[in-house]
């Protein structure tokens, strides 16, 4: 770490990390599950995470609300009552069982960076709106991003009769957290007055610490495509049914899910089977219907669609061999996208400023985020911050550092003050 | 049908049939969800269940009552006082989304021809309990037999620790059901006054209707063990961590279960994953932990145990090749039991009685049932009676004919008597 970096961050900086880092501690707190971090859109939890972020969020100098898609916003006047807005932000909510940086750590960036210019009475030729999206991750409703595109305005209606594992709809959830199912369009902002969009993010992924860099820029994030798989054979007694007379659903997803190994390798992209239910699901019974999900996900469109027709073909042939149907349903696209030339530079001036590397590492982002959805509105660009333990994420050891904490928010504000310069 | 049997039903026995048929239709009602049967051990829809079989007891001449494991439990007095007994009996708890027969029918069977003997006034040298088992199918606490070994007496204090999915103990669900935990010994029967045990059952396989035959004896049970398995792996982001960098549970879990498969084929035996869980469980998350079931059986129990370590070894080698750590436990072992001679010469009797046959087949079982718990107590033979729609039980499918249970009820009732005559 000491190698690559040319100077370390200011005691000033330590501090704002360590507030930012408390933070996502105390975050980590509110939670549906005693001792796990998960807290899906819409629940008590995110009601609760929304308040307490409303409050870092004033502190920060700003006026903070809440939009009618559940979204923690806060608002940072401009040099004129007129200015157009820079848009910081990333997500609050969670995987089950997640880390505690995921999203949380860029919003906690954007506020620190917020608090220094306020403190130093900064007026910038923008103002400012940190956003901390409502979902991003999709973990309740099936549907990723659902908070960053309302806010991007492609929120669709029908969305609104998506339903959760319990059975509760879209509409009702957020009826039942105080929001008005029909309002939701007015969360959208105006492309007209938008600047642009920047994110910090922990990487997810291994190739900063493998470079031995705290700090990356990114090009752009992978197309993904997510499905609801599911295989339907016929239930049937364990011991009863001769092996050869068997229609058994699971062992056709499981062979699904090894081809999606295979040809992921084979291909060179990513694939995951992350949920998989087999129906009626009892030790002597087999079973009669699988359910499972794909990810897939490339760095172009034609690439992931490529892979998924051959795990397609590959499901097709395992279905056929026991007399199984195959059925498909696509939950999700998100295209893949490029963040702008001029924001990343910004971004890159700011990496450059705080660690003093001539040559910001560039990478490709193989998660989602909310700037997908935010690209629909609005240019961006992402900074990355180097992530522990082998780059694990979506789990509880997902780590940080407190010094890459701190270089990061030092990068962030010299990135916005970057896109100010240039206005 | 015709072809294979030289005589039909006569009308009294049709009747009969029916009212079995309608009880046993009464019964798939009694279920904890609408629309689909699921009566598990000490659920309300189990007290309910022998409240109404407790009414058709009395109606067959008998006196009812409930022991402390909670099974339903009728007696029909010898012609002395001190007259040994005759068991008859199987289960009348479910698994989840069940047929209406598997078990319930064999206990209705029962009720028939005591009913019979009852409305004529005989008396045998001994006397007869009829036995509703609360738990055969272990779809609650995953042990299975809980009911049948506390009549044979092999009810172990240990299992009273045993937790639902809800996390409720064995114990605490026998207080709610009101009953003693303390006391389920005395639902024990004394081995010295028991004359035997006769069972009638579905077939839950395709042989009698392949074989064109209505009903069968049965020569044995099949050695079965049951096992919960895991991998562990390591949670992680669905985009972020590189194909070769993961350690995905669900991978070796798939593999294993395919590896069942192919060895269940090799080796002649059966073998069924019928539960599999992965966690976290979310689309965007490569799963770190897979727990599943595994369900083999084979003739003898030597058979059983080579085939496992086949499956091991091949479990053993599909998490070394991604870094998983491979769990197993023992939840359930059955032995391979064997029918009693004298008493299958009865049912072989009763099934000539009924339908003509000459040399009526004789099967193995591959599904366990209550006489192998029994089989500790006394010795034992079952009848089978044709399974409808290619064999097919544990499913809301699983279908008999009122024809075959109404030579099911004369051969039965002719069997008991073929018992009294050489007693």
């Amino acid at each position: 770490m000491k190698r690559s970096r040319a100077r370390g961050a200011s005691p000033a900086a330590i501090a704002d990390a360590r507030e930012a880092l408390r933070r996502c501690d105390l975050l980590a707190g509110v939670s549906a599950r005693e001792g796990a971090i998960e807290r899906v859109y819409l629940s008590p939890e995110h009601a609760r995470a929304n308040a307490i972020v409303s409050g870092w969020i004033a502190d920060a100098g700003m006026s903070a609300w809440q939009d009618a898609a559940g979204n923690a916003r806060g608002t940072y006047p401009g040099a004129t009552p007129d200015a157009p807005v820079l848009l910081l932000g990333s997500h609050l909510d969670t995987v089950p069982d997640a880390g505690r940086y995921d999203g949380i750590l860029g919003v906690m960036i954007a506020l620190a960076v917020v608090a220094r210019l306020s403190a130093r009475g900064v007026r910038l030729p923008f103002g400012i709106e940190v956003l901390g999206f409502a979902d991003e991750e999709g973990a309740r409703f099936g549907r990723t991003l659902l908070g960053s595109c309302a806010v991007a305005g492609t929120w669709e209606e029908g969305w609104l009769e998506l339903r959760d594992d319990s059975g509760i709809t879209l509409r009702d959830a957020l009826i039942t957290f105080g929001l008005d199912p029909d309002a939701v369009a007015t969360a959208a902002l105006d492309p007209a007055r938008v600047v642009g969009y920047l994110e910090a993010h922990i990487e997810q992924g291994p190739l900063l610490l493998d470079a031995d860099r705290p700090l990356g820029v990114v090009s752009g994030i992978m197309g993904a495509k997510r499905f609801d798989l599911a295989m339907d054979g016929q239930a049937g007694h364990a011991g009863g049914v001769p092996m050869r007379h068997r229609r058994d659903a699971l062992l056709g997803a499981a062979a699904t899910a090894l081809a999606v190994e295979r040809v992921a390798l084979d291909e060179g992209v990513v694939g995951t089977v992350g949920e998989l239910r087999v129906f009626p699901g009892a030790a002597n019974v087999i079973p009669g219907r699988a359910e499972f999900s794909l990810d897939v996900r490339a760095a172009t469109d034609a690439h992931r669609d490529r892979a998924w027709e051959a795990i397609r073909a590959h499901a097709l042939e395992a279905a056929g061999e026991r007399r199984l149907t195959f059925t498909e349903n696509l939950r999700h696209v998100a295209r893949a996208t490029s963040s702008e030339r001029r924001l990343s530079e910004a971004i890159e001036h700011g990496i450059r400023t705080a660690t003093g590397e001539e040559r910001p590492l560039e990478l490709l982002s193989k998660a989602g985020h909310d700037a997908m959805a935010i690209a629909s509105l609005t240019s961006y660009a992402m900074l990355f911050v180097r992530c522990g333990n082998g780059g694990v994420s979506h789990h509880p050891d997902e780590s940080v550092t407190l010094e890459d904490v701190a270089l990061a928010i030092d990068a962030f504000e010299a990135a916005v003050l970057a896109v100010a310069d240039r206005a």
